[in-house]
């Protein structure tokens, strides 16, 4: 890590005078997400033996010595940034204290934004609610069946928001449906249940990506530059008052959440020192979520979620039984070389394998999406698979280019993550033509 | 407790005739409050297990049996209560959606008030980040030098929306200072420094006086159940309506709080089969003071608090270590008759009395505030106490009317608050004209 601290630095001062020469609201964002980021890295050790004595810790299955670490470390990382929210609260609205009635420079009103107060207040409340009950799931180990709901519970004040401040609930169609629908369609309570969908996505998506040292941070930390790269695509040359305010609602999220996932990320990065645990994932996930909704851009923030969009889908039959499914479907850990390998299922071990089970694996192998460890030499059976890597894109990664390191592994997927949000930039600024 | 429920669904359906006839929104309020104290006495039960699996339980030291019992259950409580908050926030600008521009009713403008919702938002966030601190608190132990400053972080998004919406920061005076001061005293920052004290005196002082059953949940029911009631004389005839909206803002957030409150004293109350936690304690607190805030009755608000007014004052001594404090300052339970006894401090045990504590204790005695059980013989010493009991409300009550049974001493301790309510409201209706 010795080259990543500096390299960090530099790239924030640069990133912050771009940002500062934006809009000046922006200098106290960066100022405080750097703040933020610095209070977390120093804060996270100090408490590191109360979480071991709160018996808030878990052990490292991936590492030889099989290390005991504080887990549930998200939890302060998320306050430091709620209080850091809370503390830049004001800042947005400074132009309207003072006596003044109203920014000068603007054609705005002198009537105070509460609306603007009130979309920042919910989407502060939606984060917290996510924190609260990830951190409650953390030490009562709730069950799937009821966390599911969660982020559409803990969502519930943003969308409520969203209805009040009579929230667009159209959509832009493309080109090629235009001559069938119309130019938009009116979604109306559909697009509720979509944003539902899409916070319960975002926030699961991440939990279910995890398992190795640094990947949750990781990959939170590669979306939310990506969203900052995009929404910094939007402050200049922005003609569009309503365009500038939505992307700068969004760095003023993004920013701070950068600044604490960074140092999260130092303390969990390989040989990792500390577990980010459940709270970190959902407080994640609800912040992009929250972002995407708010700066009205979620069809670009699933295009940075493709890794997890694939990761989901991937995942499917095991999550919803149609093929076994071991209670850990983590990489397996290979004491003597002390590199991860991909963790097997072996199918029809407890009991046959359905025939829509047999289709899918079937489906998954012709496109090489599984590795077959395992091949029934039956001739009636047709060769099929016996044992198989588990339906994770870990495990796949391993299956064909491991063994590799924990850390080389951690690199891979976020290379990956990068390389998606290249893609989704490409899609976003030049595919787009074609169908919008 | 068998004449208790129905006793209590009998009243709740008076309170809800009542002030269904004043306000329609107060309808939805009371039905949700209702379905949230079913479901909070509902849930508490099933979740016994699940928390003491997960290590958030203690023993219950005034028992003979000395069971272990379920802790933190305030954080289920307070979830309940949270999701029936957002569930109705959308209800009191009901009149708004739909298409027409506003109520018809009332003297309002079309535009959506953005500023109500951002106070309900603002409170809800300040509820919620108590809560959060709180259970933080009930799992991680933290350090009372730390915690004595969660109130104000929670507060925070509360103070800076009183800010943003230009809330007032005058005090009137009392007849008796206009000539000096003036009618008003523009307070400015200063009151931002009251409110925050406010908060910090109000969420710790129900934490402060704790220790026997249902004493938490009871002492902040009484509380709820004057501030209803004080609400409600506003509700009828009343031609401001500011004021009206103000103390209908207090009613949603009251009649749910007395709701879950009802339901975990059911549970709580002697012999406990759940301890409320830190957690409840600090969101009892923190709801009290916030409703005071925004409601624009602080100081009626502490009228009601005047039993833990006293009880903070009392314990000072021991609080700041001006006389001995041991860990523990709860009552002393005989095995032998199953009674309460007060526990005592031994003065000059581990280290000589200071001058203050020694005056302090001299002071006490002569106003019969502490009884001694063992004094000096030395004659020079001039017969100073050597031993009495600890400095809290519920020592004194046992020390003058003790040996009791913990159920009495909570009945005890609940009449107290009952007739300190009642003189409450004789100052603020009727000794008040002579001040105001």
């Amino acid at each position: 890590m010795g080259i990543i601290l500096p390299l960090l630095t530099v790239l924030t001062l640069i990133t912050a005078g771009i940002l500062a020469s934006a809009h000046e609201t922006l200098v106290v964002s960066v100022s405080l997400s750097i703040l933020a980021g610095w209070m977390t890295w120093k804060t996270l050790p100090q408490l590191k033996q109360a979480f071991v004595n709160a018996r808030l810790c878990g052990i490292d299955l991936l590492k030889r010595e099989k290390p005991v670490i504080p887990e549930t470390m998200g939890l302060p990382t998320a306050i430091i940034y709620l209080i850091t929210m809370f503390v830049f609260m004001p800042f947005p609205f400074m132009a309207w204290f003072g006596g003044k009635t109203g920014p000068q420079d603007t054609n705005m009103s002198g009537i105070f934004p509460h609306h603007k107060l009130g979309e920042i207040l919910s989407a502060i409340l939606a984060i917290q609610s996510m924190v609260l009950l990830g951190f409650a799931d953390d030490v009562l180990d709730v069950r799937w069946r009821y966390k599911v709901w969660f982020p559409a519970l803990a969502g519930a004040p943003l969308l409520i928001f969203y209805y009040t401040n009579c929230g667009v609930t159209d959509v832009v169609l493309p080109l090629q449906l235009r001559p069938y629908f119309g130019t938009n369609i009116h979604l109306g309570p559909l697009y509720y249940v979509y944003m539902a969908m899409l916070i319960i996505f975002c926030t699961h998506s991440i939990n279910i990506l995890a398992g190795i040292n640094g990947i949750e941070a990781g990959q939170s930390l590669v979306i939310a530059v990506s969203i900052i790269i995009n929404d910094s695509l939007y402050l200049f040359n922005n003609q569009d008052p309503a365009s500038l305010e939505a992307h700068l609602f969004s760095l003023y999220f993004m920013l701070p959440f950068a600044g604490v996932t960074i140092a999260l990320l130092l303390h969990n990065w390989f040989p990792a020192k500390v577990f980010v645990g459940d709270t970190y994932c959902y407080f994640a996930g609800m912040t992009l979520a929250v972002v995407g909704i708010l700066g009205h851009f979620s069809k670009t923030l699933l295009l940075f979620f493709i890794p997890q969009i694939f990761n989901f889908i991937y995942s499917c039959p095991q999550l919803f039984k149609v093929i076994e499914c071991p209670r850990h479907r983590m990489p397996r850990f290979n004491p003597e070389t002390g590199l991860l390998e991909c963790s097997t299922v072996i199918l029809d071990a407890k009991k046959p394998t359905s025939k829509l089970g047999r289709f899918v694996i079937k489906i998954f192998y012709s496109l090489g999406l599984i590795k077959a460890f395992k091949c029934s030499s039956n001739e009636e059976d047709n060769g099929r698979v016996l044992e198989c890597n588990n339906l994770t894109i870990i495990n796949l990664i391993l299956a064909y280019c491991g063994p590799m390191s924990e850390r080389d592994t951690a690199v891979s997927l976020l290379c990956i993550q990068f390389f998606a949000s290249v893609m989704a930039f490409f899609i976003r600024y030049k595919l787009v033509e074609y169908v919008y």
